[in-house]
């Protein structure tokens, strides 16, 4: 497994990014990738019972075929809390890539990030899609990776490449945000592209697996973004022995994983205001989620955030988060170990003494310049 | 009903305080609330799985008997994370003090807020407590109040007059803090004395419902305390008709009600480095629970917080919040109204149209002064 900060995208997959004017800035704020074949989608959304036009829309055409040619990506507005006309919007979206690009509407999806609450300047992202198509290029994905920013400051890739029976495979991705951390805005987006051949039921497995560990084990605010999504499509374009559940599976995860790690790590780092990258470890669990319940109630309490900018080994905002957290713990059985704190990277590591599962969960500390950049938007 | 903002003790109470020594700054720490006669006792304790060790006394000892005569409480250290010596330490405390006053050990109920995981002075409260028992008087709340303070900036008093059936009857409670916001300080203390005659099983839902729609209606962070506690000690002295859940219940109800709600507003009012207080009442719900899950959702979320310090009105991050609550909606049937930023005290109202339940949250703004106390303790 060889692993590039780039994006290499791999086999029969094009990109292209160009300012449509949706961000007032001017700076690129429209993204499409493309597979010249129908790839597998897989693909997970937010739980916020509050959901955006395009997540609701991809829901939709995931249901009709798990067959996508096409995503399409705009920044600077979240189209969510939009109502019918949103979904309207997104869904003129799709259909008119899908005129230029010759596909049927349900092979494309739609992603938004951005403002809440506003209506989507939808006419700006159809007379910019001939332009956008045309363009599409083999090496397009950089241009994508910094079109779908918001307030992040560093655009998010990785590559990875491995054989499979021999073969060459490349996983890549692309990622945005941490989680609703900027103001206005939405969104923790990620897009992988593979050209990996797998069956759908392994390509689920795999993508499920991988977030669950990685994007679903970051935190940086707490708080959840109605348009989080995470999309991979695989079109098998490299030609590999396929990869079945009980076939090749290991290796491909392995890589997904890798995948999926490095650009949620890519997206603590990014977080506003932070000045610390902590990892946070809950080991001698029952079971990974009562790990990860705790090691989340850490990372989500301010006082602990705080205590992280301030360096203080403050370890009882630790203990009194685990036992607000909720599982079933007993001051006696608890044993926390603080490393040092005037590093940039912190490692925490908590033992509940209760079995052998554990989980690490990566977050920031909570800073003064986070305040002023989610208080001084307007 | 007639309401003072200062402490007038109700018939047949004591009090004091002293400096025993805990506190390095040499400021009050130690307080002592006495009833002449045997006064049944209610109370509601933390839900946090890591509890002090006066919180693990004190249900033992409301286990044996509900009537209770003193109440006990040190500041500057929480005698909590502390095993089974701070579990001796408490007893020692009770012990000690019912020596002093003649009464059995089971009578005297003990609090403790401070600093998490260090051990408790107890020889410095074993010996201050001669002196502190003997300085019992009938004006003695003032110092009470002042002595449980840790990091609050103000003193917490009110006191409530009001007649059941022709005979005046006087509540009156003191408090302190505001959930886990001080640094290496926990939590809510609150102590309430009253001369009615009522039933045990009055009291118990007078205070429990009370508690339900005030102190846990109020945060400041989301951080939850190993020692909140909130006590209530009814010792008959004022002779009126017996109050029963079916007789007057509802007079007193609405008095320790008002009581539990002013002094769960001044906590909110004295929340570290706040510059706004921030009322969100969520309407409509299809029961009270549902309502208060969903404004605490919002009072919790950063991003809110933020954006009310900045007075930005960002509604999106109301319905974010909301969404991401768990509780079942919907965007069509969700409306928002954010009154006037720019005022000290904010009101946001959020309908639900499910229901005709409703739930006022109390909370304060995210300022870069919060982190700053929080951050800059050792």
């Amino acid at each position: 497994m060889k692993i590039h900060k780039k994006t290499i995208l791999p086999l029969q997959f094009k990109a292209n990014a160009c300012a449509c004017g949706i961000k007032k800035s001017g700076k690129p704020d429209l993204a499409l990738i493309y597979s010249c074949v129908p790839a597998k989608a897989a693909a997970l959304f937010t739980t916020n019972k509050i959901q955006a036009a395009p997540v609701i829309l991809d829901k939709k055409y995931l249901r009709k075929s798990a067959l996508k040619q096409a995503v399409i990506i705009n920044s600077g507005n979240a189209n969510c809390f939009t109502g019918l006309k949103g979904l309207k919007d997104s869904e003129n979206t799709a259909l008119n890539l899908a005129k230029e690009l010759g596909i049927n509407k349900e092979s494309v999806l739609v992603s938004s990030t951005g403002i809440i609450g506003k209506k989507l300047p939808v006419e700006k992202i159809i007379s910019a899609i001939p332009g956008l198509a045309a363009g599409l290029s083999f090496n397009g994905m950089g241009k994508v990776a910094k079109a779908i920013m918001t307030t992040d400051v560093f655009s998010k890739e990785i590559t990875v490449r491995l054989n499979i029976a021999g073969t060459p495979i490349i996983i890549s991705g692309v990622a945005k945000g941490a989680g609703m951390i900027a103001p206005n805005m939405a969104t923790m987006l990620c897009f992988i592209t593979t050209d990996a051949n797998i069956t759908k039921s392994a390509l689920d497995k795999a993508l499920k697996n991988s977030v669950e560990k990685t994007f679903n084990c970051i935190t940086v605010d707490g708080c959840m973004s109605t348009n989080d999504s995470v999309i991979v499509l695989a079109n098998g374009a490299s030609g590999n022995k396929l990869i079945e559940l009980n076939n090749h599976y290991g290796e491909f995860f392995g890589a997904l994983h890798k995948v999926c790690l490095e650009l949620a790590k890519m997206i603590v780092l990014d977080a506003e205001g932070s000045t610390k990258f902590i990892q946070i470890k809950v080991k001698n669990a029952r079971d990974f989620e009562q790990a990860r319940i705790a090691a989340l109630a850490i990372a989500n309490s301010n006082l602990f955030k705080c205590a992280m900018f301030g360096e203080d080994p403050n370890f009882g905002r630790v203990v009194a988060s685990v036992g607000a957290s909720g599982i079933d713990i007993n001051e006696h059985s608890l044993k926390v170990k603080l490393g040092p704190l005037h590093k940039k990277e912190i490692y925490i590591e908590v033992s509940l003494s209760q079995g052998d599962s554990e989980c690490t969960v990566y977050t920031s500390d909570l800073t003064p310049q986070y305040i002023k950049i989610n208080a001084d938007y307007n």
